[in-house]
């Protein structure tokens, strides 16, 4: 009989292969005393040299098979074998407690990965894959076990496993492997992150119930659902037949909408841009149809890595991009770090309400050597295309000025020098304090643009951290009240002619865009994945018709009425 | 030559007195090991009830000199004696270490003090002064040491030290100290609350430069300010006595006001109430002139227990506040516990910002079974008095129509059961969600009136945790997005004809006040020293003219320029 399992899609599509199984035993190493913790110490340190080697080796073959900046990731493993916080303390657990180097290893790098897993900040759980993974290569070499090697599948098949490590992940052997089916994970987990950028099928967080399937069994996935039948019938093969033949022609009408403009069915044109965050992602936008880069979160150049980046670095990230989007418009925004998104080198405080404390620009202001590099940064870079620079987290006016001279600071010391700056780089900021909602009008005169961050600023107005699972039903991007906050910016901006973007998740929101049509916004900027999606729903949307609905939306009760009053429209 | 030190002045007043010092060595007890380790639990056991005893006979003695609600303290200290996260983790180890008790009591206790003391919460902090006191009392019956006797200080003295406990602050001869100036502390340490409640003034957190004070030397300390003389000369007398003269012509002028209603110079009436949180604050609010409670924090009767207080012994707490404010309207808010207020016996998960997770309203809907037991107190005590319930933390229409729901359920069941309800309760709500306060018009059909809860209103609205030194700049009352907002709630209230109160500490600040009169609020409640001179200034301010001043002050460009405009037109 059909067995059938639920989880979570991660990554998009439709896939049908035989089942592969990784197993991956949870390894609990006994504890035992040693007579001579020196030899020991010299063991872990071999097995670490080993490990090392075996990374570099994946690493080249990586960036033969996936290019330099995915093989990137395999840089950030070499790291942790030299940070100081893990390997210094596995070796004086080994010394002062004569104490096996596996049990040493194991108590040291699960306190480690723990500690990374609480935080909040997605790239430091990442990280904790990253040290799972390779302390998981460090324990094979003290125990003399084989690694399975990925990269030898041929046959067409579905990967079932605990977890894909990012080693795992980046040794597949994408001719071969149609998909990936995982018991634990969720759409933020390493996996999952690598498995969208891979643009394979992939199912996580299906629970334990994944150990029932048989090596060889029939898997069909359909990841758009997260939905997997083990040894379908007949019946069901026929009817995912029909199904994946209905994705593939939805793919390719999305794909016909890639070059086209965006323009609502009554002739507005709307800017449809990316989000991105890592700078492989500027291909993904340009395939996807990018009109721009609507937000480019630069923490990334400053995360994983155990000092500050240099300001070459930071030019050479900027340059790249700006390059790439060939005189389209690309959005940097300044540093928002601080607050949940921890940098160890900068010794950051800890905060009781991260949120809501030294983030991102308060940071900056206060850390200006930081701040002002990147600024030279982006500056330098800022004549191989069409820069515009976004100040982040701004609640009052003066934050905002004290930026602005700042930058202009920076900028007169650079002309000074010689340095070629473009004269046309516009300035705006981030909407994402309620307070810089409700005084738009004020900001409006001082930027260029404003960009409203839907995820801060709905986190802030329903004073709800969406993390936090037990307040995130108060995540209501539809309340009127967010809808206020965001028809109040347009208005405050169009009376003094400047253009407001969308940032936040909202703006790649199909039941959102025709609300955020009718309130007259000028941009959304959204993962590259929902582009096309979003283009072709816009085409279809009447902005006039929308401008009456939407000021309808905005004297509702709630976003469940709100909602429901969309899809009656629709 | 006279020495000049300053502090924070945590209890307005002004002084002259000899110092008295109160030596309080810090003792650090040397780790040793003891042969019979349950001898020694022994030994730390009878320290425990000699404690105890100790306690018992200065509560006794604290009942007669300050009444029985202060005394409540050493209840409370009895409790901590019967910890057992605390008492039983001493005596493990000083089992399973074989330690001696001394120095089991300083390690388990430090680490415990150290816990609390990083709670964000007041009534943690102060909980943390109340387990030192303890402990400290057991410490010196372990070691024989004699406790200094402050109830036996007869001739005037100002007192100084390095830190005041409870038990001393309640012990203190009151006829013969006529101040106290400590090196430690702030403005919400246990030594500066106590001492606000013995009205004597108190100068806190002066700092080490306070060890240079010698026996007998002759203090001048003038709280208001914050500054100490250290044997003055007589200039500097001089000066005091002018400055104290001054003082208690003040204090009298403002006792006028005690009797009187509170009316703008035209004629417009507005009610100021008081803030409590602990049921001896009622008086105090009677003696200030507060014409109301305008909140009552309920979380005082559930902290610093080990298990929820009954529904029997919560109603008498409503009874006695309702009975004692005879007829005067009594705001009573229901509980706002979670977040950073915890309740341990609640288990209550950590969070990773508290201030945005699961606190006050949403906690109860959640725990119904403490909610009920709340409002069923309240509604047993509401015919006592001229109660108006209100609900905190509401962010969308959902949550207050499911309070209400409730509420009306335990009514019609009481009233089925036979109980006496009071048919005029009036039911509101706090606006300190920014989202409340920008669909004020969607909530004001549903309540008969709105308290402005400004504290975390702000925080909110400026995303900034005002507990946060490196943010709590952002802490602007007077910007004009607070400004905004609070108009926004005051015309959509208007609108329906329902009223609005100010509960946050902006509702006591006389720069604010004028412009709060101007956006038409009905109810200012504030702490009960703030009354008076709220009164005063009232009585010469014309609401017609504020009402034109504050809508000037709404599109200023931040606060500074409010600020300057309000002392402009003062």
């Amino acid at each position: 009989m059909t067995q059938q399992l639920k989880g979570i899609g991660a990554s998009p599509g439709l896939a049908i292969a035989k089942a592969i199984i990784l197993k991956s035993e949870a390894y609990f190493p006994a504890k035992s005393q040693v007579e001579q913790p020196e030899l020991e110490v010299q063991r872990f340190r071999n097995a670490v040299r080993e490990a090392r080697e075996e990374i570099g080796q994946i690493r080249a073959a990586a960036e033969e098979k996936l290019g330099a900046e995915k093989a990137e990731i395999f840089e950030g493993h070499l790291f942790i074998l030299e940070d100081p916080d893990l390997i210094d303390v596995i070796e004086d657990k080994i010394g002062s407690e004569a104490v096996n180097a596996e049990y040493a290893l194991h108590e040291v790098s699960q306190s480690f990965i723990e500690t990374l897993n609480q935080m909040e900040d997605e790239l430091l759980r990442e990280r904790a894959a990253d040290v799972r993974d390779v302390c998981g290569r460090v324990m094979n070499r003290l125990r003399g076990v084989e690694n399975v090697d990925l990269s030898q599948l041929t046959d067409e098949c579905i990967i079932i496993a605990e977890d894909l490590t990012p080693s795992d992940t980046a040794q597949l052997n994408l001719d071969a492997v149609r998909g990936f089916v995982t018991e634990i994970g969720s759409r933020t987990s390493h996996s999952a992150i690598m498995a969208r950028s891979l643009d394979i099928p992939a199912i996580v967080g299906v629970g334990p119930d994944i150990r029932s399937i048989q090596a060889g069994a029939t898997i069909v996935m359909d990841a758009s659902e997260g939905v997997i039948f083990v040894d379908p019938n007949p019946e069901e093969l026929a009817s995912f037949g029909e199904k994946k033949a209905k994705y593939d022609q939805r793919k390719a009408e999305l794909a016909q909408w890639v070059n086209r403009p965006t323009v609502s069915s009554d002739g507005h044109r709307i800017e449809l841009a990316a989000n991105i965050g890592k700078l492989e992602d500027v291909q993904k936008a340009l395939d996807y149809g990018a009109e721009g880069i609507g937000l480019f979160r630069t923490e990334f150049l400053y995360m994983g890595r155990s000092e500050l980046p240099s300001e070459e670095e930071q030019f050479n990230s900027y340059k790249y991009v700006l390059e790439k989007m060939a005189g389209k418009p690309v959005v940097i925004r300044t540093l928002d770090i601080g607050g949940d998104k921890e940098l160890p080198y900068m010794e950051l405080p800890k905060e009781i309400n991260p949120f809501l404390g030294q983030r991102a620009l308060r940071l900056c202001l206060e850390r200006q050597d930081v701040f002002r590099a990147q600024l030279r940064a982006l500056l330098r870079a800022s004549r191989y295309g069409n820069l515009k620079i976004m100040f982040p987290m701004i609640a009052v006016l003066d934050e905002l000025l004290e930026a602005k001279r700042i930058l202009e600071e920076e900028k007169q010391k650079l002309v000074a020098s010689g340095v070629e700056v473009s004269s046309s780089i516009e300035v705006g900021m981030m909407i994402e304090v309620p307070s810089a909602a409700i005084s738009a009008d004020i900001f409006a005169k001082e930027v260029d643009f404003f960009s409203i961050g839907t995820n801060d600023l709905i986190q802030y107005t329903m004073a709800a951290d969406r993390m936090n699972e037990t307040v995130s039903y108060l995540y209501q991007p539809c309340h009127p009240s967010i809808l206020r906050l965001i028809r109040n910016v347009i208005d405050a901006a169009r009376q003094e002619g400047k253009w407001v973007g969308i940032c936040g998740e909202m703006a790649g929101d199909l039941t959102a865009i025709p609300l955020l049509l009718g309130l007259g916004v000028h941009e959304l900027s959204m993962s590259a994945g929902s582009i096309l999606p979003a283009r072709e729903l816009i085409g279809k949307l009447s902005r006039t018709e929308w401008e009456t609905l939407s000021k309808q939306a905005l004297s509702m009760r709630g976003q469940t009425e709100v909602l429901s009053f969309v899809q009656e429209h629709q």
